[in-house]
This record gives C-alpha cells, sequence and structure tokens, in this order.
C-alpha cells in the first residue's frame, strides 16, 4: 500500500452514506427509521431487502414519499431489491431485523413448552422456545455473515433480531471480523425508570439521557451495579426504595386484566435487587426467563409478579403484514388518509449513527464479544455492556465482574448458548440437545420429557431447522414424538 | 535451624504412630478400622474421642481386646479422652467422622424439602438438605480445624464426614496449611463395577485394583473419561454398554420393592453417559441430586431411573448407638457370644496409610482443594481426581477439564458450595441463603417458596446453628415460617 | 440511609468545586493549572501544599493575582496550608505531584548504575534508577491514601509523579477504593505526531484532537494498534513510513549536539514497529528503559538510535527553586517586571476536570488497575489504555491483548512493578531486591554486580528509604558497597 | 464397535513389545539400552533406523550379540531398518535421538554470538544456540510426529532429543494426539545431590529412590519447592547449607582446569537458591543458559561461578560416529578383545517402561504439555513435573505454581518457545526472529547486532533450515551478514 492510495476523506461519508436494510418489511421501525433519516445530519441511499419483497418495496415507496415532505432535511433516496447481495454490495452499514412467520414458529415456541409445564412468560430469547428461535436463526445469520464479508466486509452491522445473544454471536462465529453490534432498548427503559426516580424521589429535572449507569451481562439479563443521574448517586436511592411496599406488590390475574404484556412493574426486578444487591437491567418478562423461579407454579406465580405472559395467539395476530397498524398507517399517510408530521423518534440507532460518522463520543449499551469488558465471564461470548461509539469505532467499557450468584446464573446460560452454537457448526442436533438439556427451564423437566419437548419442537417446526442434520439425531430416533422409520 | 536438630528418622514413624480418631462411635467403620490397623504393618496408638464417650470407650475396649488375639500381628493401644485437645495432641493421622443426631436433623432435612415437592434422593450432600447439613456442620468443623493449626499441624487429617466437599473445604478456609483428604467410596464402587465388566464381557479376571480410571469432578459428582483393565482400554466397551436393553430398563416402585437403597442400577449412569459423552462416577442415588431433573417427577421419575428414596425414617432407625447391629457385634464378640475372626476389610484408608508411612506409591481418588488438578474448575474449590500417595506426601494428578455442558452443571454446584463457605466466614445467613437460592434443587421452587423453605429448616434445625447469625437475617425476617416479633 | 438524606445536587459542584494540590511548588505546571482555572467554566477554591512552605504559598499568591485579572471568567480562590490534612479535607480533587531533592536522589539513580555500564536514557520510571526512585516514593504515598481515606474518599486523585505506574499502584494497593487516576503526556505527544503525518501524508486539516488510537500497555511502555484521524484509518500508512530514510536514519554524537534531550527522532518507535508489527505510544527516550537493548553499547547506541540521554546535572539543575524559570516568571509577572497574558495551555488536565463536572463524555488516556481492560496483563496491575470520562466517573475502555513478543517484555516489567510493591507493605528489602534483579536492565549484570549496585543505591539515598528495613536486609549484609559491623 | 472386537489382552503386551529406535545411532546410550532390555523381564522387537545406516546395522548386530549371551534373560530381536516408516509400523515404544553433525551446527550455535559476547556455557536448548538447534530440528520432528501418527498413533514416544521443550512441544504441536514424553535426566541428578546430604548432614542410608521431590518449570529451568526423603523433610536442611563456605565458592580459571564441564559444583545452584528461596533443579551449567545473569562477564563470571564453558571444539571431538569410546567398545566386545560383562544402567527409562507394561505405579520428572500440572505457566507449553506411570497410562503430578520473580524468568522463555513454535507453522523467518530478539541472551545485544547475529547464524547453518522460508524474510533482507541480491 502506497500513501497515495490512501483515502484522505474518511471511510464512512456521511454526505453519501449506504445502508442496507435486511428484512424489517413490516416492522414499526422502519417508518420510525425513515422518518428520523429525513431529519438527520447524514444524507445517502438505502437499499431494502426482503424475503417479502412487497414490503420492501412499500417502504421503499414510503421512504422516497417521506423525502419529498417539505421538513425534510437530509437527503436519501430509497430503493428495494430482491438480491441481498445486492442491497449489501459496499454499504456502509447493515440493519438486519428479520423474523419468521410466528404463526409457524413462535406460536410453537410458546405453546409446546407449556404442555410441558414450562411456562415461559416471551420464549423469545431464552428457554426452549428461545433456544429453538435460535436454531432456526442461526444458520441464516451465518450466510448473512458470509455475504457481509463478500460484499461490505467493513460496514457497521446493527442487528436487532432476537434472540440478540445467540444471533449476534452467530455473526462473529462465522465471520470474526465483523463489526456487529447486537441493539436492544431494555436498558434504555432501565434508564428512563431511573430518571423518573429522581425526578420523584429527588426533585431532580432528569430524562434517560441524564441517568448513567455501568451496565452488564447479557442481553435480557443485564444488571447495573453503578447509577448516577448528572452527578448524583442513586445507588444508595435503591436500598430505601425497595423496602417500600410499591417494591413490595402482589399481583392477582385480576390485577393484570387488560393490562399490557409489556406493562412493566418492576416486582421481579426489586426481588431481585433484594436478593443480590445488584439491580437487573431489562423488563421484568425478559428476566424471568433467565431468573427461572419466576416461572415455577405457571401463571400464578408469573402474575403475582405482577407480569403477564405474552401469548402465542397476540405473537401471531401482532405479525400478520397485512393487517398490522403501522402498515396502514404507512399507506394512510401516503394517500393522504392521515395526517403526517415529521418527527424524530428518539432512536438510539441515530445516536450511534451519528457518533460512528463523527458526531461522538457516545455512550451507550450494546452487544459485543467479550474481550475483557466483563472480566468474569468467558471470552468471545456475547456479552452487553456499555460501549464509547466514536468516528468509525465503537470499544466496549470495561465494566468489572459480578458478585458469584449472580454471576453464576449468567454463566449458566452462556453454557447453554455456547453449546448450541458449538453444535451449529456442524449441524449436530444432538449436542444442540446438551445445550437444550442443561437449560434453566428445561431442567426443570424429567429427562425423558426434556427429550420429548425437543423432538415435538423439532417435529413443529422442521420446515425452519434446514441447517441440523435430522437424519442422525440419536435423541430423535429415541424419542417418542418423533416418528422414524 | 541446625542439622543437628533434623531428625533423621522422619516425621511418621510406622513403629510409633498416632492415630487420633474424633467422631465415629457408632459407625460400623470402627470396628473394621480396629481389626484391619491389627493386621497391619504399623504399630502405635488410637486416642479415640467422641461427644458419644460411651462409644468412644466401648470402641477403645474393642480396640484392646482385639489386639490381644493370636492372629494380631500389629501393636496398638487404644485410649478414649473425653477431650479433644488431647485425642488430637501430636497426633500423625487424625480421622473424622461424626454426625449429628439424625432425628432432629436428617430427618428435617429429607422431610421439610419433601413438603415443598423437592423429592431429593439422600439429601445428604447436595441440595436444602445436603446445604443445611454443611450449614450444620462446617461451624464445628472450621474448630477442629484451628485444633489441628495448635495440636497436630502436620498431621494427615482423613474427613469422612459429609457433605464432603463442604466440610473438607471449610477445613482449607480455616487453616490453609492442613494436610487434610475428603475421602469417599463411590469411585470405588464405579472401579467394582467396571471390573465386573471386563470379567462379564472380556473374560479378564480383573477385580477394582485392575482397573484404573481419569476421575474429577466433584465429590458425587464425579466423572470418568478414560477407564483401562490391566492395559486395556475399556472405553470403546461403554458405548456397547449403554445401547444395550441392560442400560435402558424402565423401574416402577413394585420393582424395587424390598431392594435395598444402596443397590445401584446404574441407569442414571447410563442416560448421562449417553446425553454427555462422559460416564459419571459415583451411586445413582447421589448422582440424581447433582443432575436434578431426575428429582423432577418425584417418586416416579426416581423410580423409573431404578433408583429408591433414602427415607428419614430409614436415617433415624439405622443411627441410633444402642440399637445399631454393629455396636451389638462388637459387645457379642467381646463376651464371646459371637464367633470372632480377625480379617482385613480391603479399606483404602489401609492402602493410604501405608503409601504415606513408605509403603508406596498408592493411587486413589481423594477430594483435595484444587491447584490445577481440574484445569477448568475453580481454584480452591474442593474436586476429586486421582492423586499419588507417597511418603508423607500427597498430590493429585492432572486430570484435565470438561466438556462444557458437564462442566456447567458442576460450577453451578461449586457457586452453591462456595457461596455459603464465603458466608460462613461470618455467620451471614442471608448470603448463605443466596447459595441455597441458587441451588439446582431450590431453583425449581417459585422465590417465595425458596425463602419459606429456607426458614422452615433453620426453625426446625436452629438448635444445631450455633455459628450463623439468626438475628440480623432479612430472609428470616421477611418470611411467614419463621416467628420473629 | 433515607431519600430525604440524598442530596440531589449531585456530588460534584462545577460551581464550588474543592482542589487540594499537594507538591508541585516549584514546577512549571502550577502556573498553567492556574491560569486554565480562570478561563474554565468551573469556580471554587484550591488549597496548596508543599514542603516547601514558600513555594506553595507564592502560588497561592500568584493564583490570587490571577484572579484579579479582567480576563479571568472564573472565580477562584487560592490557600496555602502547612498541613496535609487540611488540604486534603473535604476535597473533590486531589493533585498529587512532588518530587525528592534530585541533587540528593535523582543524581544517584543515573549515575549510580552507569558506574556499572547501565546507560539510563531517563532513569526515571524502571531500571535500577526508576525502581530506587519508586522506593523512595511508594511508602509516602501510602500516606497520601491514607490521609485521602480519611479526608476526602470520594475525592478525584491525579496522580502526576513519576514512577507514574508504581506509585499508582501503591495508591490503590493502600486505599482499593481510592478514585485515583495516573496521568502522563506520551501518548498525547505520539497523537500530534501521528496528526502531523495525516497533515503531511494526507492533507489533513487534523490536529492531536481529530486522531483517535486504541492505546494500551503500561505508562511509558503503551503501544497502538489502531489509528484513526477524522476517520480516516492511518494505519496502513505506518507501513509506508516506516519503509522510508526518516524512519531509518542513523545518528551520531555530533547530530545530537545541542539538540534538547527532549527531542523525539521516533527512531526507536519506527524500529520497534518494523520488528514487532505494532507502534509504540510513548517517547523514545523513556521507551529505549522497557526495550532495553537500546541501552546496550551505551552512549553509542543510544545516540544511533537518535536518543541523548537526560545527564544527572541536567536534573539537578533543572530542579532547584530559586533558579528555575517558571518561580522567575511567577514573581516576574506579579511585579510587572514581564507582560502577562491570561491564555489556556491546552492541558487534557482542564479536558477531564470538564468531563468529570457534566461537560463529557471525554475519551483520553489513563493508567488505572487492569480489570480487564488489557485483557492478557494481570489484573490490579496499574496499565494505561483509554477511558472515558463522564460525571465523576472514569471507566477505562477494553482496549484487547498484545502479540506475544510485546506482551513478553511488558509482563517482565510488570513482574518488577509488583514485586516491589509486594515488598513494600512490610518494607522487605531483600523482596524488593528480588524485582530489582529481574529487571531487564539489571540483569545484564552479573549477580554480585547487582548485589553491589542495589547496596550502593541503598547507600546512597538511605535517609529517603524510610519505609523500608534494612537492618534485616541478608543483601546487605552480603555486599561490599555497604558497610555493616 | 463390538465387544468381539475388544481385544482382552491389553493394548501393550510385555512379551511381544515392539520398540523403533530413531536415530542415536553414535551414542552411549544405545548400548545401554541393549543391555537392560536383555535383562528386564520384557520381550519383543526393536527396529532400528538411522540416517547413518552403518551405526544402526552395528547396534542391531550388537543387540543380537548381546542376547546370545547367557546372562540374557529376556528374549529380544534387533533389525536395522533404512526406511523410518518400517521401523515405526505397528510401534508400542518409540524412542527418539538425533542430531546433525556438531561440526556444521552446534559449532555455529557457540562460536558465532560469542563473537557478539554471548558466553553460553552449552548453547544446547536456549539463547541464540539453542534457539536455531531448535529451528533446525523442529521441522524434521513435524516429520516425525506425522509419521508416528500414520504408522503407530497410540506408540509412547520418548523423545531424548534437544532443545527436549522445542522438540516436544513441536511433536505435539503437528499431532496433537501423541503420546509423546521429553525425557532428561537433570532433576535425577539434582536427587542424587540431595541423597548425599541425606546421607553426608543426617547419616541416613540414602539413595536417589528414596529422594522424592516436588519439581516443576521447563526442562533445564526445573525448580524443586518439596523436598523429602525416606519420610524426612529435607527442605530447612537446605538453609544450613546455602549458608556454608562449601556453598560460597568461588573458582577461577586455573580452579578448573582439568575439570570436566559436566562437574557440577552447585555454586548457582546455591546463589538462586538464596536470591529466590526455591531450589533449581538442573545442572549449573543448564541454569546458566536461562538465568542469564551467570553469563553476564564471560569466561570470568561463569569460571566464578564454578562452571565451565563447553567448547565447540568439545562438541565437534565428542560426536564422529568413528572414534566415538562407546562404538569402539561394541566392536571390541564383539571380537572378544574387551571382557563383556551383562549389567543393568539404572536407566528410568527401564522404569518407566516397566510401568507403562504393569509394573507401576511408578513416578518420575517428564516433559509434558500443560494442562494444569503447572498452574501459573501457560497451558500446552511444555512443562516438566513428575508424572505417575501405570499400564499403557502417564499423568502429570499438579506441581502448582511459583513465587513471582521465579515464574516470570520461566515465562519470558516460554514466550520465546512458543513464539518459534508459531513460527515454524508457516516457516515464517522473521516471526521466528521476534522470539529470538526476546531471548534473555540476545536482549544484551544492541538491536543491530541482534539482527546481524540472526542472520550470521542462518547463513552458517542454511543447509539445515530447510523448512524456514528464507526468501521472504525483512530480517535477512536488511542484514548485512547475509548476502541478498
Amino acid at each position: 500500500m502506497t500513501v497515495d492510495s490512501l483515502d484522505s476523506s474518511g471511510r464512512i461519508d456521511s454526505d453519501d452514506l449506504s445502508i442496507a436494510y435486511i428484512g424489517g418489511g413490516s416492522r414499526q421501525w422502519a417508518p420510525a427509521l425513515i422518518r428520523d433519516l429525513a431529519l438527520a445530519d447524514i444524507s445517502g441511499d438505502v437499499r431494502l431487502y426482503d424475503v417479502n419483497v412487497e414490503s420492501a418495496e412499500r417502504n421503499a415507496r414510503f421512504g422516497n414519499w417521506v423525502q419529498r415532505q417539505e421538513e425534510a432535511v437530509a437527503e436519501w433516496h430509497y430503493e428495494a431489491t430482491d438480491a441481498i447481495d445486492e442491497a449489501l454490495d459496499g454499504a456502509d452499514v447493515v440493519i438486519l431485523s428479520t423474523q419468521f412467520d410466528p404463526a409457524e414458529t413462535f406460536v410453537h415456541d410458546l405453546d409446546i413448552p407449556k404442555e410441558y409445564g414450562i411456562y415461559g412468560a416471551v420464549a423469545a430469547t431464552i428457554g426452549p422456545g428461545g433456544i429453538f428461535r435460535a436454531m432456526r436463526t442461526i444458520p441464516l445469520y451465518r450466510e448473512f455473515a458470509a455475504a457481509v464479508r463478500e460484499h461490505c466486509p467493513d460496514a457497521w452491522v446493527f442487528n436487532y433480531t432476537n434472540p440478540v445473544t445467540f444471533v449476534t454471536r452467530a455473526l462473529y462465529d462465522e465471520y470474526p471480523g465483523i463489526n456487529a453490534l447486537g441493539l436492544c432498548h431494555e436498558v434504555l427503559g432501565t434508564r428512563d425508570r431511573l430518571a423518573r426516580y429522581a425526578r420523584e424521589e429527588l426533585g431532580m429535572d432528569a430524562s434517560r439521557e441524564d441517568v448513567s449507569v455501568n451496565v452488564k451481562g447479557i442481553n435480557h439479563f443485564t444488571w447495573v451495579d453503578e447509577v448516577q443521574c448528572d452527578g448524583v448517586d442513586l445507588w444508595p436511592l435503591l436500598a430505601d426504595l425497595a423496602d417500600r411496599e410499591e417494591a413490595r406488590r402482589t399481583f392477582t390475574a385480576e390485577d393484570l386484566d387488560g393490562e399490557s404484556v409489556f406493562t412493566d412493574n418492576w416486582q421481579v426486578t426489586w426481588e431481585l435487587y433484594r436478593t443480590f444487591g445488584i439491580l437487573p437491567a431489562a423488563g421484568d418478562r425478559h428476566l424471568v426467563e433467565y431468573a427461572t423461579s419466576f416461572l415455577r407454579g405457571g401463571k400464578e406465580t408469573l402474575n403475582r409478579w405482577g407480569v403477564k405472559r405474552t401469548g402465542s395467539d397476540y405473537r401471531a395476530k401482532h405479525w400478520t403484514p397485512a393487517e398490522s397498524e403501522q402498515t396502514t398507517d404507512v399507506e394512510a399517510w401516503m394517500n393522504g388518509e392521515r395526517e403526517f408530521t415529521l418527527e424524530s423518534s428518539n432512536e438510539t440507532f441515530m445516536d450511534i449513527l451519528a457518533a460512528l460518522t463523527g458526531d461522538g463520543p457516545f455512550v451507550t449499551n450494546v452487544n459485543l464479544p467479550n474481550e475483557g469488558q466483563v472480566d468474569d465471564l468467558q471470552r468471545d461470548a456475547v456479552v452487553e455492556t456499555n460501549a464509547v461509539v466514536r468516528e468509525d469505532d465503537v470499544q466496549p467499557v470495561a465494566a468489572g465482574g459480578f458478585p458469584r450468584p449472580v454471576r453464576s446464573m449468567i454463566r449458566g446460560h452462556i453454557d447453554t448458548q455456547e453449546t448450541v452454537i458449538e453444535a451449529s457448526r456442524t449441524g449436530d442436533l444432538d449436542h444442540a440437545f446438551r445445550g437444550f438439556r442443561i437449560d434453566q427451564q428445561v431442567r426443570t423437566l424429567p429427562p425423558e420429557a426434556s427429550r420429548e419437548l425437543f423432538a415435538e419442537l423439532v417435529l413443529a417446526e422442521e420446515q425452519y431447522l434446514d441447517g441440523w442434520n435430522l437424519d442422525e439425531s440419536r435423541i430423535l430416533r429415541e424419542s417418542e414424538a418423533y416418528p422414524t422409520e
């Protein structure tokens, strides 16, 4: 390489940024992003790819429509493509956000384990349902990682697809040089809540941005051991709050009637804080999937702690592209049925993007392979901590370690995750079963039941398990649930 | 130190060995030891101490009586003492084997968790019962360790008291320079079984002594990944055996009717071997307490895998000193009611003792703090591997590590053990609860139930929990089961 | 703690900041700081303590004089004190910058080893001189740490005193909860240099602030493996530069005649880069003390690589308070002999201070105990990496590890540092000698010479080695250099 | 695998053992082995392979001749072969003991560094000479390892070839499943010496077999921290001995005149013991190559510590096959010129062999990849500790760790060794140079001199460096010593 070939303009040009958007066709998030981009200090082009071509096209149409609104300050051009390679080619930024048809997948993740007495609250990221979601998704994301290596090896890849830990881990396992970040909103919600306490208890004029935390763990099972709001140490406040009646409420099914499944009553959070002396930093509905004793006793226990199960019917309903509200919105906006205002959505994604293009530093939580940021968890496992985002650069912050009992729970989940990742390298189903077998939710089943549950899930989702070698599986062969000749 | 003060006769003199025997008054083991010593190539004196003075005295009487039998080749003098310091003073060897009155302790360990649905098979070394047994025993053994440091700092301390891991760990935690070995028969049983296979399947003339294994793990949850019998690699044989009908039996309660609880059907062993590809090396009744899915489904599951629960009535009955068979034997022998023959019992203890006094090297499994012998388990935790015993010297053998899923299970138990040990340093009951709370058996309970179970056990065994600070416990204060004003 | 007692105004108040300035009486840095503070967006009081009371008083006088200048925007009050406790009491920020009389210490650090053939370039932070500087300084800084714990336990402590690694380590070893940062300019100089390359080679309009590096190592032996300037990856440029004539210059003593010892010719930097493929990030004169082959061959080798030794005469001359230029300046300014202009000095200290009081985040290199930020160096050793400074919060950034050969050199120095720190806990001189003996510079001596050198240094600096137990040292007793009766 | 295919006779049959002897043609050791085998309780065949076919044939002839002597109790058949594959095919035991012509290799290892002021005492296992010996040998031993994998994958491979650490490491690096042991006599010599002290100081009737040590480190830089003789702790004796005049002798060149280079005066040993509190366990002439300050000051220093350099002339002379004494002996015995008596040589090899065939356990020091036996040295590096040898099984004993200063020295050497091994995977000469450059002997040279020395050695031994990529080496290209066009 000679100096002459060095480009002095930087790799990322905020006037000509190229974004590849993979999936996300029907999600609320695409329209929000499109509006955010229109208001940003960055311009460029967005190429949208989705297996559902129609929704990629609708989003492209919407994107270009938004650009024509007079409040749009940035210049973006949107284009849909039916070839993922075309979308990725030369991209600076890749957004990954896909999902299989829930009616054929997620519904089983929730319903089949329930028959075995595993009453998962969300079943999206760990437990039998979460593991099968991972098993379906990992092979596809290995392909994505390989395509990134080929078409845009230096791109910043934002993964929003669940289970975030498994999926981000698979991206790095396939292409270790990838610049991928696993992103999730849960910690932001915790900072929102802590800002509320600063307002209510200390009379501070505080919002999420004022609250900084030292966060660490794995996605959906993150913990916080330092909290500051505008220089005020909020940690001592927690002990006081945890002892109040508000932190010791007992809920019944009736209490939760009519409540959204997304309402977070923080009772699980407070109980874990009281027991272990460190504060969880994800919604209660996610925490219970990792701190599994809250799932024991089924609906009653879950409700008693203020958590409402996300039923499989909800999932199925809220996905179908044709009916989803946001789709309707987009069409309504474009055809004038509904008034459109161009407002920013306050998404962290835009802050990260701004920092990556030079407007940093910006500190936020991300999921990355562990290279020391969580000292007492395994290297290379994907962990969640704060990171500093600077121009074309993201580096995790050294967040320290854990008290032993909490570390023990986290390591157990990492062992499941890593075992499934190991198994996915060759599609060894029986090795994946080992990860399944030691999962904290599955462990509550007798040995044979865990095998039958596994086999039933394989049977129900077989068409989505392409990357796995079903034929040579001893587990399937010995099961009653799975028909073999 | 000058050369003149150096004694050229060695620290341990096999003609004048001094043994302190702490506890063990009513156990079968003392009379066996006495007979073994009489036949050994070692002589000396034995000082017996037991809280039950009477049984120490009876054993001393029996010891001296055996010495007068004409077949006795060694010269031993037995003496009972009611002062532990006297027993320990200047001892070369200390044997620890004590137990609290099961009717007031062990019975609760078994019965109270059962009410919560935890159907422990033995409840002696892990799970809620095992943890409480540890909590009762650790403070006493800290005192023993301190007494050893004062009265016989270089003595070889043989710990037979359960839970062996917790107790041996406590000895080292209190006096890091102690020469303590945790001993257990389970791995010997596995070697016996493997010798049987060598005989039956390969027509070899094999016994336990011919079988060598690479063993590693924690007591009662040890694993073997190499097996040789007289130079023949038995490992390939296991895959064949594991696939046979004999290794796939299903038991009912009726099948086990009349069976001893000690009968080992190896169905748990085979299932774990098939699942994880490595062979467990402890009796099935112990394994299920660590591989806890075998406890899920209660009696039915346990029986289905050929394991019979050791009921609390059994424990209570088989302990009461006055009625125990072995006591009767001793008296009967001495008063001539029963014919006495002086035979050796084939105990490993005698082999270790012989090797320590110069007749080595001898290789056998022992429990010791980890200093690298199991590479992927925590340092200082007490682990079980082979060790080489030589004159006044015991060194563990480097046994390597584990496949991840098995390691994950073991680490989880170590985390419970270490948390309880940490808590025992100050008697912090709420910290001990953290270890209890993450125990694999306890985790199957909803959060509140785990607290109530803990409180109930504290209440039932309160008089044996001297070393613990009950007054400042938040857990007790918040519980319903434990009365606080 | 109740909510009522929580102060909603934050621990650090930028309108009422309390700074304790320990030492630094005669240094150039105090007057610069005083001017920076006057221009800052922060106000408060500064208490100055120095063993040389006079210079603390002069600085206080100067500080208050500057405040009276009309360009001063902040409000600061300066006060000298002769009691360190008074200076520290309730401080938010503590600045440590002390030095013993070089004529009685540093001169020996340089001259005595030279007699043994160790031609240290600076002798300030490692090698026999650096180690003795550490041995003199550590006991005093243990006292400082204890005083901070007592008088201002949460204060942010900025340590500028060399050897930065040893001294910062001692602060944490004495008071593990201290918020101390070890600070040094060397990495900033490297970023300046890299900015120059960006300007000269790529025509960029770049300054130090535009250059971000991934820096890691120990102070004065830091390394960089990523370099970006305004989003442009400068790494490929290095290979090109390293091959040019400019990076392969050979210097003679004459070439360096008249040059300042601080001139950095980067020939050592380039040679290490070419050999190991990673870029050192400290001045060449410091690097050679750690990459010790550059010291072999004495003056000639050193000069050949463009490094000029800092002679002991220079040190002695440039310290004496009465004559130093900066003192003269201060007096001249105050009495009007010289024109005074209030300008900021562009010190990183002010950026850190601003970020700590809420104007962050700010990323810069600091020395902190390793908690994972350098994955393959020992935990707790003091390492240098980037850190993110936010309101009342500093967290190091996970910087990864090293190629083996470089790691090997760094670990060797850490072993010396940690051995000396261990020794300093009890003042065990012979254990300190072990650290001295394995030092890379000392290792080039025959065994006896290393002992004699050690003894000579002890003898020469005896009055400054209060914290060390000289009487019981076998090394001194066996030496010829040190007189014992 | 079915049971039927399992052989109940064991893999190693002591009545039909197959030994492959690679190299060793002219060495003293082969005739000794032949006599030992004749007296052993094992029979079988030995296939000899040497590049020098003649000497393999002579040894075979001698072997068969010995078998015909009437004192021979075992039955062995000897055969020479000129195809290594034939020698290895189906072997149970492989002995590796080769050497290149010293006149063309070893002579340079000693003489060229000496010109640069590196006065290596032996230059056989570390330092510039040792590293070049490693670089010559590693590629060949990679071939041997590959041949073992193909022709006798389960064979026990005894490596006697120096540098033992590098070579054993290369065997495992090439074929991780190999059963290779690196063997060396040095620790045995230390045990002999300690037995002498037991005799002389304590009046014990002791020999090497009575002395047990806890040994650990890397070959030729091993250390002992526990010593027992027949149950007597000898450790306290060392402090007394180290303080005596005998342990504080100063030698001159004259004192050593006429002495063998193999005479071990233990002055280096005592000095290291006094400094670091732990006892080295290799001959002084080897220790000085690792504790390199003893080499500083050249001949004078070396002699002062009682060590005599092994000159290159000695090496060259003592190797030439035709003239060597042992060859003469063999011929003289066979043709009756000299009386032959069949005596055993007391070689450890025979004890290991006996234990491997079932006559164990036997404990002795061996070199093996670290799997935890030395807890604070890197995994996979080849370390030396005790191991237990049992039938078809060798397991290292967990030996613990090191005091920091000693560990630091050892780790430095391991870093050189591992860097050269890494480099040897692709033949990357410049990466090998990095290992050379950080070697403790080489570090005493200025940077350019280390490069020139490396280049000179490459030039002198070029014909033996087949496995290395000389053409692409930057180091050679930049050197003056190595001619490039």
